[in-house]
This record gives structure tokens, sequence and C-alpha cells, in this order.
């Protein structure tokens, strides 16, 4: 038979199992977190029609996406979950009740450049609260603290959620009389760590043609550091100059008011001028979320508010305020940096039952004894000499091996042994399941990321 | 602004959150009981090389496909997980331990023509298990008691796994020198349950042209019934007269002798000699899996043992076993036919809590108590009439309601109310914790199945 060489298309992560079983549980973590706030799982198709989901038209985007014709159908893939949450509130407008509050973690594709840690098709995970019409601030404040939650839960202490408001730097440009260039000045003032204060201010002035005086006051603005109350207390000398800018000021005050009762530390949370998000969308509120250890790796959570979710496709307005993951990328990158735990249990089960003799009932009855309990269970049932089933154990990391012999059929009895401590004891079925059960318990409560 | 009109492709399952809620605890079961029998997960990309998925090339299913190209790329989304299982054996050979156990709950793409249940991309639930040159039959005699209890853990009591060995019915053919047309025979036996055994032998003698006492002979196989016990006899007297029918037959026995050790009881099983598996690649124990009171679903667990399963990929002989569940067509039909719990929680959070102040940060903070204490908690912010909030919590249906008004802050209470009972307590933040904690521990013990 002539063979095909089989092969995984570049830019596509797939995992071996105990890498997949890190990345399980990492997901578990961000889907119970999700769900602790009060978000709906959602789900929608990777295919949709072509014209829905490129409805907003143009952009860097629309080359990357997957495109393609079945039967006369112009079909597209998902690039991302916020156009597909767009046309689901926009189509199922009557029958949901607002806010409407939805996680949604599933893959996205986007043609890009093959490089090292760029990926086609990548898991995005993303909450959103919709409003009807209106949304309260409080739910921008809330997000902080859903991000805290998430990112603590995985294991991490070290990480900054930064946090800005598009109305104050919109109000500031305005101020400046300079509201036109300001997608192009927040861009360069985006660069600012990289680059450091002289190269932008070079920028603002030689590139976009800025009055010195005004590169400086940009730049002195972006400087605005310090504490929470410090930053907010400097933001104060700006009041009485511009609506936008005073109204953005409140939203930032009221964000920051709510973190104690959050629970979001201090030393978790920064106002930072000079965070803008690049999208259009945004109106508000805006978020990223830094690893203090490791800046180079940018934004592992961002998002921000924004006044109209679905205006290509409904003249509703529907406010709302959303964050978003790149599991993917950021799995990769925890990976290579070493950051991911190796202490995790990835075996398949808690339990390999080996069984030693010929006849298998007994082994059978422990191991379904054991899966009753709630205790997952593999049954090693090749014919091998003991030294090779011991040595799948070892290999896979399976915490326990319960060995089933002609003694231990005689007895009733089954032999647990800790693959850790290598400790072994004889042990009734029931009690092998709750001593398993128990030591489980403990074992599976590790973090998946180490810092 | 020009708008486009939002829609969902026809044959593509988006449900609306209650749905989808009832979908995610639908799949949860899938994942915990294949967890419980040691299955590790895996994920492996929607998209594949065309040449790679389309290695065995012909038949029904690549007109069926997914395919298109992308720069040079000739690319097809995947049509069902075993391909791409293959594939990554194959591909992983080396570092994977054997038996290799896996499980994969994905979505699969077939553009089928569109009608009214049936989809062009559905989740498929896959186990397998996979040997190195060789995989012992205990395997085949787990596969009932995984079935078993993944539908009794969704709900179902009334079912049964049908099982059969394509080495009984191969080794029968060839005694009746009928071998090559074995195929067709099968196909048409198939048809036993719908049109009859009369309307089958006309089949068998006219279009197949067989001799009338062959036919008669099948018929008669066929119509073997009873108890395990009593069909097992009945096929004794078939023995010793072809070799592969008899070994066939000690399959079977070995498959059936674990059922009470696997716990499967006798009422959930059946050997059933007219299941065949349209599938070629089948070569020992098949399975279907029927609801009793829904013959007219047909099998929604169906699979089988097989001999190769990436022969197109590599010259190593991989043996394996697996069923697989059409999760979306299953879920579509319980639908349909009202078999959906309509107790099921659905709400996106067990509490809701509602303030009745301007003053948030008591709510907030009795909600971080909820989250902390791992209640799935949301806030309701918006400034609404206290009716149009508990409306809301009522449409959700929210199992619990947590007001908090003037009083509740200046002693530092909350009211919790059980939306089921209307019951109306003051308790601690904590309390409430508690209280909702161990309520719904309860609640949430129901099946997603109702017979």
């Amino acid at each position: 038979m002539e063979r095909i060489k089989p092969r995984t298309l570049s830019g596509f992560m797939e995992l071996l199992p105990a890498q997949q079983a890190k990345l399980e549980q990492f997901l578990s973590v961000l889907r119970r977190d999700y769900s602790l706030y009060g978000f709906t799982p959602l789900d929608t198709p990777v295919i949709e029609s072509a014209e829905v989901l490129l409805a907003k038209g143009g952009g860097e985007t629309e080359k990357q996406i997957y495109r393609f014709t079945k039967g006369d159908s112009d079909l597209a893939l998902r690039f991302d979950l916020t156009v597909p949450l767009a046309k689901y509130v926009a189509l199922n407008y009557g029958s949901l009740s607002f806010p409407f509050r939805r996680f949604q973690i599933g893959k996205v594709y986007r043609g890009e450049r093959a490089q090292r840690g760029r990926f086609r098709e990548f898991y995005q995970a993303d909450i959103d609260i919709i409003g009807d019409g209106k949304l309260d601030i409080a739910n921008e404040a809330e997000i902080p603290s859903i991000i805290y939650r998430t990112f603590t839960d995985l294991g991490l202490s070290r990480f900054v959620i930064r946090v800005n408001n598009r109305k104050i730097l919109n109000g500031f440009y305005a101020l400046l009389g300079l509201s036109e260039q300001s997608g192009d000045i927040m861009r360069s003032v985006d660069k600012l760590d990289k680059i450091g204060p002289e190269k932008v201010g070079a920028i603002l002035r030689e590139e976009l043609g800025l009055r010195p005086e005004a590169a400086e006051e940009i730049l002195r603005f972006i400087a605005i550091r310090g504490s929470n109350a410090e930053v907010l207390a400097a933001l104060e000398a700006y009041r009485g100059k511009n609506a936008l800018f005073d109204a953005g000021l409140e939203e930032l005050k009221a964000v920051t008011a709510f973190l104690p009762e959050f629970g979001v530390p201090e030393k978790n949370f920064a106002v930072d001028l000079t965070i803008a998000r690049g999208l259009d969308y945004y109106t508000g509120t805006v978020y990223e979320t830094t690893l203090t250890d490791h800046p180079e790796i940018g934004s592992v959570c961002s998002g921000g508010r924004y006044d109209n979710l679905a205006e290509y496709y409904t003249d509703k307005p529907l406010p709302g305020v959303g964050i978003s993951i790149g599991v993917t990328r950021l799995f990769y990158v925890l990976q290579e940096q070493g950051m991911l735990s190796d202490t995790l249990v990835t075996a398949p089960a808690d339990a390999l039952v080996i069984p030693m003799t010929d006849d298998l009932r007994f082994a059978v009855s422990t191991a379904t004894a054991l899966r009753n309990a709630g205790v997952r269970t593999q049954i090693y049932t090749e014919k091998k000499k003991f030294k090779a089933k011991m040595s799948y154990a070892d290999r896979l990391g399976f915490p326990f091996a319960v060995l089933i012999g002609e003694d231990e059929i005689a007895q009733g009895m089954a032999a647990l042994k800790d693959m850790q401590t290598g400790e072994q004891r004889l042990l009734r079925p029931e009690d092998c399941a709750r001593a398993v059960a128990e030591a489980m318990a403990v074992r599976r409560g590790g973090n998946v990321i180490k810092e």
C-alpha cells in the first residue's frame, strides 16, 4: 500500500498527552472562574457565512481569513469570538435577557505567516457583558476582579492588571486640539515601554508633526505614575476643561473605588495612562494584563468597554464590556519559559490496576469499585511481564498502582502502591478507593503555572 | 450604515443559553466518565492537509468534505475524529505509551444536504484504545461498561448495548461459501428490524441471487435470540466448522464473561447477530446502542474492534477498539422527543445578588464572599426597579436571590431568597454562601435526560 507521510500543519498546536492534560487543566480554571462570575457558556459555529462574518469588512484581518465556497455558499472560518457574539445577540435579541453575560472558549482561525509562537488555529477565551441600551459602570469595575481571580487560580501572583479609560485619552487629546490625530498618537505612545520617552517624543514631533509644546504635554501626561490614589490625584489637575475627560475620570474613579470589595489587591492593579488598545470600538475603560517578570510577553488578557457591539447587524444600541485571553499563545509562551508546573498529575487516571494472574475477574471488579467511588482508573490488561507493566505505570505518571496477584485474590484484597513514596498497603477494594480519593483530593490541588 | 441581516448557516446548531447549559452538562458527563476509565483528553486541529486527511480516499465521505486552498495549501476540515487519531498515533508513535487510551470530543464537518436533524457541523465524542501490535480482548470487554456508565449517568435506564463479532459473521458466511458476498448480505440483514425476515429473505434470493437453502440458513442464524447464555449456546452448534467463526465465538464469550465484574446488568446488554456495522475496518467485536423506547433513533453509540488504525500512514500494526457518540444529533433528537430534563439548573449562576441601594459596596463584598466559597454568583448592577430585577432573576431561573437593602447593609446581613420555595432568611454573607452551596450540591445532582 502507498503510504502518506503523517503530518500536522504548521501553525496548528497539537500536544502530546501530558502537555494536553496541562492545557485541559488550564481551560478548566477558566471555565470554573468565568462560571463563578455568572457567565453562561456559549458555543457558535466555526463556519459562518462570509457576508455575515465580514460585515465590518476591510482591514488587515480580512487578508488572513480562511474563506472558501461550498456549493453556492461563500463561507469563512471565524477569526475571533466577538463578531459571532455580535451576530448571536442581534439574531436572538428577543430571546435573551439583558445584561447578557456569556463566556466562550473556542478555536479561531487566522492565516498568519507561519513563525515560531504564531498560531493559525488558536483558542480564545472571552467573556462579555452586553447591556440593552445601557450598561452600568459597575460592570467595568467587576472585570479586574475576574482577571485577578483567574490568574491567581492559574498559579500566578506577579501580574498587574493595567487600566485606563478611552474617554480620558480622547478628552485629553481634544484639549490639545489633536482629536483627529489621536489614533496615531496613541499608537506611538503605546511604544513607550519599548523605546522610551525620548524616541516617542521624536516620533510625535517629527513623524506626526506635533508642536514641541504639545509633544511635551503628552509626554508629561503619560509619565504620570504612582499608586492609584496618586495617579487619580494627578488627573484631577486636568478636570473642568473637557467634558469627555471629566466623564472618563469619573468612570476611572468608580472602577478603582470597588477594588477592595471585589477582593483585588492594590499590588495587582495599576492605572496606566499609556494603555489605549488599538481597536477603534473601545469607548471607555480598557484593560491589559502583564506578567511582572515577563514584560516581553506583552498583554496576556485585554479588553475594554464598547458602545455598539452589533452595529453592523442591528440598529439597537448594545453597549458592552469584555476581555479575551489568547490561550494557545499564552500556553505556548509559558511552556517555552518553563513556567508550566511539572508536579501536576497528567496521567490518564489516578490508579492503574495491574493484574498479575491470567484470571482478570478480581482485577476488573476492583477497578469497578474504584470507578464507582469516582476514582479515575485504568486496568492494564496486556499480557506482559510485571516489569513492563510497572514501567508503563511509571512512564505515564500514575499516582497509584493497584496490584492484584494470587495472594490478593485469595484474600479479597488489593496491594495499593503509592508510586511517589513506594509505600505499599494491602486493602479491601473499597478502602483502596477511599485512600486514592483522599490522596488525590490533595495532589490535584496544584496550580497549572509556576512562577 | 448599511446593515447585514444576521443569520446562522443551516445545518449548524447554535443554542440559546438554557439549552446550551444542558448541552454543557451532557458533555461534562461524557468527559467525566471517559476520564473515569483512564482515557486521556486529546485535541487535534480542525484543519488538516487534504492529502493527509484523504489518505484513504474515495467513497461517499469525500464528496461531503469541506476542502479549500489557502495560499499554496490544499486543506480540508476533519470529517471524523478517527482519521486525525490515526495521523496522531502514526506521527507520535515514538512518544506514546501503548496501550494508548484517548478520548476526544470535538466538532467535525460534513457538507450533507441540509435537512431537519442533519448537521454539517456536529460534535463527536470518541474513545479509542490503541495497542502496539497486539491488544487484549479484555479491552473489548470493557467497552460495554463505559457505554453503560455513560448512558446511566446521563439519566437513561431503558437502553440496550448490542454486541456482535465480525469474525462470527465472516466465519459463518465462509461456511456457506458466501465470503465474497458477505458485505452485501450484511447490509441486507441490517434491514431486518425495519422490513422483517420475509423481505430480507426475498432480497437475499432475488437481488443477491443466493440459493434458497443459503438464504434460509442465514435467516435461521440471525433469528437466534434470547438471553446471552441462550444465544451463546445456540452458536455452539456451529462450532468446529470454521476457525474464524470459532475465534469469534471465543471472543464473544470473553466479552460477555466479564459483564458482572464490569457492573453491566444483563438487561442492558444483548448479543445481537444482526449487528454488523457497515465500515470495512471492523474486524472483531462490534457495538451498537439503542434506546428501548425509541428504536426509530437508531444507534446512539457505536463502534468496534479494528486491526489497523493507521495503515495509510505507517506499516506498524496498530489494532484498537473504539466507540463514538454523535452528540449533536443525539442532543437534537432528545430535545425533539422532550427527553431533556426541565428541572436542570440552567441559570448562569446559582445566586443573583440584587442591590436595592445606590451604594453597591456591601452587595459587591457579599458577592465576593459567595464566590470565595465557590458559589457561582452574579451581581445585578443595572439601575432598574425592584420588580424588573426580580423578573430578571425569574426569567433566567436563578435558584437564589440575595437581596441587599438599607436594613441589610446596616446589620451586615443579606436576605437570602430561595426562588423555588419563596422562603427568605436573613444571614451573614458567609452563611449565605454556605446555605447556597449546600442547597446546590443537592439540586445540581439531576440528570440531563429524562425517560
